[in-house]
Parts: C-alpha cells; structure tokens; sequence
C-alpha cells in the first residue's frame, strides 16, 4: 500500500491561502471559527483517515458485505469509525448550535469529508449518506420527526439512505411504481420495491431510515403524482420500542468496486404492513429529493476527486522509487537506471492526474464557499444560483475525468497497476460508479444545456461569467500569467458565442436535437470552469513566489504553476475540438435508427 | 450474460466487400483458399468461440486459477478447447502446408482469433501465446529444435510463452538480469528470475516451452549483450523422456482483469540446474523477439477490438430491450417509455463504441493483409514498412479507446452495468491490460515518433500516405462523401505539415524534449488512420446502396454509413485540439521537477 493518499498541506493552501475561507467569521453564524479551528477539524478527520480508515481500503474490498438470512452483515472496522462520527459530530457539524450543529462552513466539512473519502470512500459512505438523509428531515420534516430521528441519525446510531431506484426506474424517476396509500392514522401504507440502495441494510445500525419517493394511490401521473416519506427499517411504536416495519432485504449486489459498501434490494410491504410518513407536502416529493440529491451531487463530484488523489498519491510514490530505463539522451547502458518521475511522458501522466484533482477540487471549494454565504443569507440569490449553475460541473467533471486519472495512475505502475497489490487498479474500480449514481453523466449534461444556462433569463450564466472575469481581472497585476489569461479570455468569449448560437437555433429545431450534444457541452463547459479555477491557484502561487521562501515551499509553489500550465496547454485545448462539433449541423445522432445498429 | 458478443456477418463484409482477401488466391501459396473456404473456417470458429469459449467468459473470471504447491490450476473448461485449437489445426494454420499448416491468409486466421477474442479473451490467450512463442522457434531455430518443439506445441499439448520481463525491468529490456553461462555441451545454463508470465505455467499442458531472452555471462552491456533462450519447464533427455529443467512457479498475480489467464513469476536455475538453447544468433536477442513482438502487438490490438466488440454487442442489446423514459419532446408520462436505444445520447455512445471497434477492426484486416503480402513477396519491402509503421497504432488505438470503449458500454447500462450480473464490467476490466502488455502506450509513441516516421528516410510515412490518398480518390467517386473526403484531405495536409514541423524541430531540441509529447502524436496519427479506413468503409457501403437490397441489407450498409458520420465528426475533429498542443513549445512536462511535485 502506498503511504499517502492526500495532500494536508495542499488543502490548507485552498481554503486559507487561496479561498481565505476563515474570513467567512465577519458573519455572525461563522463567528467562532477560524483558521485555527479548521486546523484542529482537519487534523483530526486526518487522523480518523489515517488511522480508522486507509488501514481497510483494501481488506474491505477483498472482504466485502455479505447478505445472509435477510440481513447485510458489514466489515467490522465500520463500528468504531461510525461510533466516532457520531461522537464527533461529523454528521451535522455545518448544523446550528441549537441542533447540536458547529456551525462549521460547509467549505471545511466537505474537506473533512474529501480526505474521509480518500482513505476509504466505502466506508466513508456511510455517515455521508445519513448526512443526507437527516438533513431532508432538518429541512421538511415536522419538530416530531425531527424529535424522533435526527439525534439517533446525528450520533451515527441510526443508519439513513435514500431510496429512488426501481428495477425499470433508474433516470426516469417520474415513472415509478412504489405506492404510497393514505390512512386515517396519520401514515401512509408504502408498497413496492427499490433497488441499488447503498446501505440499505447493515447489521452496524440499530435502524435504518428510508427517506423514499413513492407515488400517491390514484395520485396524478408523473412528477405531481410523486411525494417524500420516511420510512423506517423499524418503526417506533407507542412504547417507544422499535418493531418490524415490513422492510425486507432481498441481496446485494456483486459490483465492480465500491465493494465495501452494499447496494442493496429492497421490498417495502411485502406483508402489507409498512407505515411511512410524508415529509413536508404532498406531491413536492421530487423538489424536496433533489435538495438533498444537489447536496449529494456534490459529495459524489468530491468523493470521485478524492479517488483521484488516492491513485494519483500511490502512483506518485511508485514514480519516485521505481527505477526503469534512462533518459532520451542518454544511450549508455552503462549508465545507472533513473527513476520514472525522471521521464517527461511519466510526468505528463502525473501532471494530468494532478490537474485534473486539484483543479476539481478547487472548484468543489468554490461552490461550498458559495454555499456558505447562502447560508448566512449573503446575496444569497445570486450564490444559490451559481451553486445551481456549476452542481452538474462539480458532479461530472471529476467522475468522468477520474476514469482517465486513475488509468494514468495504473499506467504509471504498469504491470503492477493491474495487480491487486497496489491500491491503484482499485481505485480505478471504485471511481467507474461515480459517472452513473446521483444523476448520469446524460441526466447532468442535460440539466447544464437544457436548464442551467438559461434559467432565470441567463442570469446563472451572467453571474458565473462574472466570476471568471473577476479572476481573469486579479491575475492581470501577474504578467508571467498572461499566456493563461489570454488562453482564458478566448474560451469565455468562445462560450459566450457558442452558447448564444446553441441557444439561438433551440426554437428552430427539436427539443431532442437540441439536446443530443448536452453532454459534450458539458465537457466544454467543465473544462473552461476548470481553467478558471486553475488561473486562480496560479495567480496566488505567483504572488507567493515573490515572497522569502524555504525551498520547500517553492517547490510547492512552483508546482502549482506547471500544473496550471499543464492544464492550460494539454486540457482546456480539448474545448476547440468540442467547439467543432458542438457547431456541427450533422445530427446522426439523432437520425441514426435502431434498425441501423442490426448487423 | 447477452447472447451476441460479434458480428459474424460483419467479418464478412469486411474480408470479402471491403478487402476481398480471397484475391489473394492469385498467388499460388494461397490458391487454394477463396470465400469459401474462408467461411467454413470462420463458422467453425464462430461454432467454437459461442459452444466451447463464451459459456466461461463469466466463470473463468469468478473462477481463476489458483497456485498451490508450486503449481497453477486453470479452469477445466480450457482442456477441451486446447484440444479443439491442436486438432483443428488453428494455432499454425497460416503456416505451408509441409510443417503441417493450411496456407491460411493471416488476414483470416486473425478473424478467427477476433472471434475467440470476444468469446473470452483469457482462454485465447493460451493457444495465441503458443503460435507466437512457436513461431520464433519456426524462424529462428535450428532443424532439430523444430523437430523437437513444434509439433508438440502446435498439437496444443505443451504451452509456449515469452519469457522477457522481470521483477526490476518492465520497458527498459536492455537492462535485464537473468544470465545464461555457456556450457561444452551445447546448452547455456539459465538464471534468473521473470514476472508476469502469461500462462508461464499450469496443469494444462504437459511442458511449457518458454522464449527467453537473457544476458550472456560476462557479455556487453546492454543491447548487444542480450541472446534468445529457448528454456522449457520440461527438457527431453537422451532416452526422449521429460525431466524438470529447474523451472519453478513461486505464485500468480492476482489482477483486475484478464483473469482466467494466470499471469506467473517464474524461476529460472534457483537448482542451478536449468538450461537453455540459444535460438538463432547469439546477441541478437532482442531483435529476434521483437519479430514475435511485433505479432504479438498486432494480436493485443485485435484482443483489444474483440473486447469492445463483447461490450458494445451486450450494451446494444441492453438498449434495445430496457425501456427508460420519453425523448425530450414528449412530456406526457401517459404515453409510455421508450427503449434506450431511442435516445440521442445513448446512441452517441453507442455509435463511438461502434465507430472504435469497426474502425479498428477494418484497420487490423488493413495490416494483415499487408503483411500476407509481405508472406508471398509481392512488394515485400513496401508491404512490410506499412506493417511496422502501423503497428503501434493497431496496438494502441484500441487499447486505449477501449478504456473509453467499455466505459461507455457500462454507462447505457447504467447501474446494471457496475453489476457483475452483466458483462460489461469484465470486458471493462479485461481490457485494461492491453495498453500496458508488450509495449506500454508510451513505448508505442516513441516508436512512432522516434522511430517509424523517419524510417529509411521517410519512405514508409510516404507509403502510408500514398495509401490513403489511393483511398481518398476512390471515394470522390461518390459526392455523397465529400465532406468526409474534405475533412480527411484537410487532416492529411495537417499530418504532413505537423510531422515536418515536428522532424524540422528535432535538431535544436533534446531527444527528450522532441519525444515529450509522443503519446499525443500517436494519438492524433490514430484519429486519421481510423479515419481513412472509415472513409473506405463507407466508399463500399455507398456503393452497396445503389444495388438492389433487402431492408435488412438497406439498415446494415446505412449502419456503416452514420457510423463514419459519427467517426468524422466526433472523433476526427479532435486532431485539431492535439495539434495545437503538438505545436505548443511549452516544455512543461520535460522543465516539471520531482521537487515540484512534493507537497
């Protein structure tokens, strides 16, 4: 196993020296923190990474959940992480005080939770997930609900999920069949089947707490039709006692990674006797399920980042100890090996690697910061709507990418890449879920083409715009940038351009057409918010250089600026190729037929 | 599992309407042999590839070997296939008749293997291994050797392989270790120690006979230092019979993929009691084993096609059957789903992995047929130059594409595609050796760049160009291809200036720097020679559609037709973002440190 698989240093370099994100204490409900408590959280979700979590990276993957009598029986090292979750208050540190909250910025407990899913993603799922689930009852739930699940969800006790996929409902969530028919006793009898649940079912919780979509009994089809429940593993029942709920488990899944974790098969009401209770208003099921899914759209953007720094630590690590062959220049066989970080197509490797994780990662920080100043209600509009703007961003760019980042991590090992005794070729594994789960990388182009860019009359757009400009602005005291500023200057007039032409020809053509290319777009687009973000850790890097600096430290810096310039001439040329075709009249896509694809 | 993994009736459209490779029947080494033939040979192999290989593709990989007391166990259902492959003649069937072959077009032969490639690549890889380690023994060796060796492995009963790397010496061979001290007695005394055997061992076959390349005792360094070895695990004593040569087998990988095939350390005289037969001159090791080198890069190419044929075939089926959703322009959730395949974005990705596959495919049958050329001396020497210039493409194209290839195939499968329920995932695992084994894509791109561009001055670059050129004007007989004879035209000119530039470069740069981007050149040499074996694939199926056709042959032909419409605009266009970087005199990756990447 490779020693590390995060960079602490590099974190603190993003949230104080690039996004100074202790400065967020001029709100009140920030008051209490600053960069000496981030230090403190962070140390200590390092520590619980270090020592509770990489030590099972693998041996949970080779040991994975097994289901047996109807119930998952989980690795056992998940118990006393979990327990330490609960009694750390990691569930709900962004909270208010008032609910056992920390009022911490959402900024620093997503990078808790990045080195969380670095060390060990499966298992790190676990209190992500409740996270999730608890906060749709924070927010919608009634003060019984949240009397009755939230301290045992907060203190890791009680296990949360969410439950949307059906066996014929995967992306087309409007279509499905679980159905939920009002009593007079308050609850609602929920019947029907959900699939691909991840924690579903574990013999670590005491419950197990469904926040489930289902569809009204002769409820009106489609979207309205579609309400919110909690529904619980085990119900509470006037004695305060747990019984049966009627939830079953039918198996799990055998997957290609993200072993440690079960999918699970779930039956509510087999037996007809399985109570749920609605949460906040009848047919708002599925605007309420994408507050929470937004939420989880960004933990999936930053778990697959933190994948990519897992594999890109462990190839890093293989590349400065593993000697092989020599440099171009030099035919002597007589010669000592050099190591492979010494060769320019290893280090092209690492670099994109590099690019692609911190890049992402930057721009994770930037849609929390947003969303902490939503938080304390400071333009708060405008914020919203950039995190809106760049969620299907945040989501694709680093799953999708990350494929191609850890390959190159498993290429830079070579034969042993493949081989079960490095951590890479699982990370590889782990990652590939990531492009799918939480909205597939076809729903999110969509949602950026077909939603984002002109919602509220393009003002998302106008403002995240705004923001690349402002960046391009500051770099400008920096003249050793300017090859990346100019770079920079011509994409956003490209995506200006090309969004108004794609925008313009949308009425005189197919809604389907117009789609056809979304995920492309979303590629162009991702990789112009990527450069973005690298000119903005560039910028700061140049500024530190001019400082006195230990040797250390201009590496780091140093580091920074070829990576940026990495970015710049091997990724963001990637948007003219785009451009091209995303200009193209040529609709095969949309033309080609399924008779055409028999042969 | 899906039941369709190739498509038979494509193979036949490539050899016989595309390449009609049964013109080869001019010459007299293969007269005998036309379409017929061609086609009992190919259903036969077609009857193989579905009865006896794909029934295991899944099991093989659930149920690996295993090593135990020195020894690998391999699944049993390879025992009646090696029989079949020694029987029917497949492993040397391209060979004259008077060693016992069938004068076989490679161009044929290598279609059967695609279609026992798809059907499960890691039971193919035994026999494979054994024609390719038999073929240095039928080129290089002496009379005897042949006697003693190449009826036994052509008959399947003993295993052969190529014995080259080892623990401290992946790309960089030169620098091997393992030693061969010359004896009086005809044989050299073998020591040393290789890894990732394929198939270096098992309880398969009775012998293995390895193809070892290994240092002489107190030779030159490096290069000139190194001599083939044949090295069996067996060797045949004065009275006929085996006895152990000192061969042991101290364990297997355990891998990502490409499982059913044990991949073995291997020891070689731990008992200082192993010999082994020098095979053709001494000191010309490596050139000898990169002849078998060379087939076996063109044989990872075709596996890596098969594998994207395996997963495209069983995403095609899985979107022609799941219903999921309604196209954009229909809003109502009354009317029902439609299938997948009725989505633009699905039928992107199922189109590039289409475009990928056929492509290479089309492009693997080009470089046979050069090479059965080569086999009956007609333009040898030309033939032959286009062989080694292709080759690195062929291998690494698919290789890499196919990452991206099976990726795409789990993606219209969505969650069902994580699943170990469907095949994709393997195919997705299986295949991510293929960049990496007998040459890493980086070796590829040195090759291409550093070597096979300015081969003989440029002659074999000019050849190729000469050959799609040829292509070129065939197609401007059909204005229906302008625009992609336009683009090709275009993308022509572009090689040619690019590689001048880059060649005019090389004298005031370091090697190093010359051949940092490498990768990149090989990739945008790629792009265009997919590219022009589309533009023949579409030429033909124009033509075709003048005739009069069945629907089902109206769909087929159509099928090539927006295939290389996707191809041209999807994948071609994407030379002009690798241009702009082969331009850039940003050294970046060459000027990076280790130091600058420490944090």
């Amino acid at each position: 196993m490779a020693e590390k698989f995060v960079s602490r240093r590099n974190i603190d370099f993003m949230i104080n020296e690039v996004f100074d994100v202790a400065s967020l204490n001029r709100f009140p409900y920030f008051e209490d923190h600053n960069e000496e408590t981030f230090k403190m959280i962070l140390d200590t979700a390092m520590k619980i990474s270090t020592d509770m979590m990489y030590p099972y990276f693998k041996d949970m993957d080779v040991n994975p959940p097994h289901w047996e009598d109807g119930k998952v029986h989980c690795h056992k090292a998940i118990v006393p992480f979990l327990k330490e979750m609960g009694e750390g208050g990691w569930i709900q540190c962004e909270k208010p005080y008032d609910v056992g909250g920390q009022q911490l910025p959402l900024t620093v407990k997503e990078m808790a939770y990045f080195l969380f899913g670095a060390a060990n993603y499966s298992m790190h799922v676990y209190p992500m997930l409740t996270a999730g689930a608890a906060n749709l009852i924070y927010q919608f739930g009634t003060q019984e609900m949240k009397d009755m699940y939230l301290e045992k969800m907060y203190s890791g006790i009680w296990q949360g999920t969410m439950a949307l996929t059906e066996p014929d409902v995967g992306s087309s969530l409007a279509d499905l069949t679980t159905i939920a028919e009002p009593t007079d006793q308050g609850y609602y009898m929920i019947r029907g089947q959900k699939i691909f649940i991840s924690a579903g079912n574990s013999d670590l919780a005491d419950n197990v707490i469904h926040l489930l979509i289902a569809k009204l009994k002769d409820g009106p089809l489609g979207v309205p039709g579609i309400s919110l429940f909690i529904v619980p593993e085990k119900r509470i029942n006037e004695n305060g006692e747990l019984e049966d709920n009627d939830v079953q488990c039918g198996g799990i899944e055998h997957k290609l990674g993200y072993k440690g974790s079960p999918i699970c098969q779930l039956t509510f009401g087999d037996e007809k006797n399985c109570r749920g209770w609605l949460v906040g208003e009848l047919g708002k099921g599925l605007a309420q399920m994408f507050k929470m899914m937004n939420e989880e759209r960004i933990n999936i953007g930053i778990g697959a980042i933190s994948k990519i720094s897992g594999a890109y630590y462990a190839a890093l690590e293989y590349a400065q100890q593993r000697k092989q062959g020599r440099k171009p220049d030099q035919k002597d066989p007589a010669t000592p090996m050099v190591e492979l970080i010494e060769h320019a197509d290893i280090k092209r490797m690492l670099l994109f690697q590099k690019a692609v994780m911190e890049g992402s990662l930057a721009l994770a920080i930037q849609l929390s910061l947003y969303q902490d100043l939503v938080t304390v209600g400071e333009n708060a509009e405008e914020n919203e709507m950039l995190v809106d703007f760049l969620i299907p961003i945040l989501k694709t760019y680093p799953s999708e990418m990350g494929i191609l980042a850890t390959s190159a991590a498993i290429q830079v090992l070579g034969g042993y890449g493949f081989c079960g005794d490095f951590p890479v070729e699982q990370y590889y594994r782990d990652i590939r879920i990531d492009p799918i789960h939480e909205g597939t990388t076809g729903i999110q182009g969509q949602d950026i083409l077909g939603r984002k860019v002109s919602m509220k009359k393009g003002k998302a757009f106008e403002l995240y715009i705004n923001e690349v400009e402002r960046t391009i602005a500051e770099a400008k005291a920096y003249p050793e940038l300017e090859k990346q500023i100019s770079a920079l200057e011509s994409a956003v007039q490209l995506m200006k351009d090309l969004t108004a032409e794609l925008l313009g020809k949308k009425a005189q053509i197919t809604n389907e057409a117009f789609l056809a290319d979304a995920v492309l777009y979303l590629d162009f687009m991702s990789q112009i918010a990527i450069a973005w973000q690298w000119l903005k850790l560039m910028t700061v890097s140049v500024k530190a250089l001019k400082g006195q600096l230990t040797d250390q430290d201009k590496g780091f810096y140093q580091g920074k600026i070829y990576t940026g310039r990495y970015f710049y001439d091997y990724e963001l040329t990637k948007i003219h190729s785009l451009a091209i075709r995303l200009r193209s009249e040529d609709r095969v896509t949309v033309e080609m037929t399924r008779e055409y694809f028999e042969d």
